[in-house]
């Protein structure tokens, strides 16, 4: 059983396969009777609850509350923006009757067509329409703003080609939706709310990440500017990890929100919007995990310290035990999270494998012989290595090494990173290198046309015009036009 | 404004109205435009959200883990468990398409005829089929027993009548579903989700509720025992305030759940499911609040204590602030939430008038003479208790009044409660005072004939047989045959 548990593909043979692997291996998630929609098992879900807490206690630091708004949207709703209707019209799942017929014996059931709706209703795909039509209600006068919502909620998107956590027919997430009285100040939320996502990615989840803005044809449907946080996979891919937009007027425009400015004049409201869902869970797994299984950032790990007793005998056990308690105690004291696993019916080989395979950050073990020479064997999962130490001083090292661990991650995925980001100016040279992965920071005209070309030729997009990139102009390059910026060009999930 | 916000409908005017008035005025939901759903304010989310850390805390400490299962379930799903979609059909919401049309201008959306789904899907109304589809995959041996699963999440059950948080066609709830390896570990699993449900309405909501056992008519669909917590409101109807169900081998037969026992011999699964949703926010409501607004119970109010200076001219105000920075931070580090209003654009009775409306606990208020005289005004919610005292010594008394006050809401409810629980053995009585509430212990001779008359003639309904109510054998109120037992017999939200 722990040789089978270990039968995971290696990333050099298939990484996409290792992922897929490793997400059903390690007890993440598995796909559902329903095309494209996935179960999330336990404990994939308390490390998406992990986030959840964290990234909701960092947006209630910037002033947001949340919310609930409905999850079906009237279809008519759609319509009202234009550009948002376009993006969404090709995805969307439509409830259109209410009523299942049953019969007597309850084997048959027909959906009764005398219950059609009288307007369709759509499973939101995002929320943008359905709270601008309610924040008409909310808004009257500049002291109504600004607005700070936010709702953790699952969203459905009828994905043709779906993957575990990555691409999901339906999926978990949270929208915040924003109103304010000026530009000014919706810019520069979407742009604080990046800043929140991208010290997320990085201070929690281990995950560097190049903050930018997208490219018009990027854009989420009815933005006027949208930032994203673009992070590197082992392949060298892009993942685009989470997005903030500027929406302008559009959507108080479309659902007619004005507010009387304090001249007692109305003016339309403006809006951001943003986002992440649990493909950041794809993120995490495929930044960190290895040949042996997941690796997972102490931050964020559901056990942090798992504690393997190897003993002869129920009375061995019983002196080990004794032994360890008072680490255990104090080890939760210090607020971590201890699994001491003495379960009898699993071999102590099958438990390194399983929580190797689950990255558990830390994992101590205790023998007969530790208990003579008083010392304990630790074991860190980044690095894989182990030692016999004194079992003085344990929980000191412990602590140590869980912030060591949670440092050594993310600077070991930014040294990956950054080896692979590379200045081109070459287009036949683009060409030939983005097959083995890498950003590729490389000027651009501007032009949608020449964004459509590389994308047929290369399947590489656009990622975003990068912040933190001290821009020089130049000469596009695959028109040759002028070029004003360096844009981000990589495969991308 | 002060007034308007004062304008409630009293309670013995129109309860029902007042509860209405009650949930929009104090900022806790408003309608949507579909129909049937509401839209959960930030106001009344953040009370859900208190509810729902608790719940999920005192879960936990029974070693239930969260996951997730998809929104969408098969139609097919629904057939396999006879009474399941007996109890069901009628008003699930049906998804037939996963597309939409769009015209270039996004003018005008259509459903895409072509787009039909092979499988209709349902919106969840409640996810025993797809889980226990799930737990045949999880479940081999009696080595993967028990299993103890939540999820959190949105369901859709198309009600005709509806009132905000009592019965919505789509609510927020947490259903616990857990696999057994005997019946006797899941009744007993059943029975414990009760005790917890019945300890959170207590000890966190202030809510007493009376323990039981639901009878045939009134079961879930598909249970074999339906457990319940009813509350009482304060027009003397019952609210059926959380269940938990023991389905026996039901699920697993239905989709074919077996394990190994011990002697490697193939048996059906025990189950349980058990869930608790946004209604209880209804009886939070309705137990506790009077014609001022909410009462809210400190262990869940979002806002426990509220300090509004009451200054002229920002000089004082500087000292108001000064000399209350320390209370203010005292309270925090005790873990009490504390909002100081110095609000300049809202007058000191607007805001005292809102706070009592939202139910804010105690609220302190500091003015010119109190800084002279080193005082302070404290009032608390539940009594509207006013009075000036030292400030020397105040966090103490703070501390200490919402300890008090969470614990004399309880008791003020039991005291109701108490009052309007009466043994009658007259159906002609009977007939005359359920009319104007309260719950009646009644012989009920066991039969769906006599439970279907009292609903017909009184549209009361037997809300469960008491646990904790001593019961000695008697004669059928309606029908004279022998009764074994006494059951509570109330008209019901």
């Amino acid at each position: 059983m722990a040789k089978e548990l270990k039968n995971l593909t290696k990333r050099a043979d298939n990484y996409s396969q290792w992922y897929n692997d490793l997400v059903v291996k390690a007890d993440l998630a598995e796909l559902s009777p329903v095309r494209g929609c996935m179960i999330i098992k336990p404990y994939g879900y308390a490390i998406w609850e992990k986030m959840q807490q964290q990234l909701d206690k960092m947006f209630k630091q910037t002033g947001v509350q949340n919310a609930y708004f409905p999850l079906l949207i009237p279809k008519s709703f759609f319509s009202r923006e234009a550009e948002h209707v376009a993006g969404f019209a090709k995805e969307c799942a439509v409830v259109t009757h209410y009523r299942l017929r049953s019969t007597e014996d309850g084997k048959e059931v027909e959906v009764d067509p005398n219950a059609k709706l009288d307007e369709e209703l759509i499973i939101r795909p995002t929320s943008e329409t359905i709270i601008w039509n309610t924040y008409k209600n909310w808004i009257h006068s500049w002291r109504d703003l600004p607005i700070l919502c936010n709702q953790w909620c699952n969203v459905m998107r009828w994905e043709m080609r779906t993957r575990p956590f990555l691409r999901t027919s339906e999926f978990l997430w949270q929208e915040g939706h924003t109103a304010h009285a000026t530009k000014e100040e919706a810019e520069a939320k979407a742009q604080e709310m990046l800043k929140v996502y991208a010290e997320f990615a990085e201070n929690y989840m281990g995950v560097p990440v190049l903050q930018g803005v997208k490219s018009e044809t990027e854009r989420f449907a009815g933005a006027l500017n949208t930032y994203t946080i673009e992070a590197m996979m082992q392949d060298g891919k892009a993942l685009q990890s989470g997005t903030s937009h500027f929406l302008g007027q559009n959507f108080a425009k479309s659902f007619d929100v004005t507010y009387l400015n304090k001249e007692n004049k109305p003016e339309y409201v403006w809006a951001t919007s943003w986002g992440v869902s649990t493909r950041l869970m794809g993120a995490l797994i495929m930044v960190h995990s290895d040949d042996n299984g997941l690796v997972l950032p102490p931050k964020l790990a559901p056990i942090q310290v798992v504690i393997v007793p190897i003993n002869k005998g129920d009375e061995q056990l019983a002196q080990i035990t004794a032994k360890l308690q008072p680490v255990i105690d104090q080890l939760r004291e210090l607020g971590i999270t201890v699994k001491y696993d003495d379960n009898p019916a699993k071999r102590p080989g099958f438990k390194f494998a399983d929580y190797e395979l689950k990255g558990v950050p830390v994992r101590l073990a205790m023998g007969g012989r530790d208990l003579e020479n008083n010392t304990i064997e630790i074991m860190r999962r980044d690095t894989l290595e182990k030692e016999n130490v004194s079992f003085d001083g344990i929980v000191e090292l412990v602590k140590n090494m869980l912030e060591d661990i949670q440092k050594n991650i993310f600077e070991k995925a930014r040294a990956y990173r950054d080896a692979h980001v590379y200045e081109c100016d070459n287009y036949e040279e683009f060409k030939e290198r983005v097959k083995d992965g890498g950003f590729f920071l490389c000027h651009w005209d501007g032009t949608a046309e020449t964004e459509a070309k590389i994308k047929e030729e290369t399947q590489a997009t656009i990622r975003c015009v990068p912040f933190a990139y001290e821009q020089t102009p130049g000469v596009d390059m695959v028109s040759g036009k002028p070029a004003v910026a360096r844009v981000i060009i990589a495969r991308s999930y």
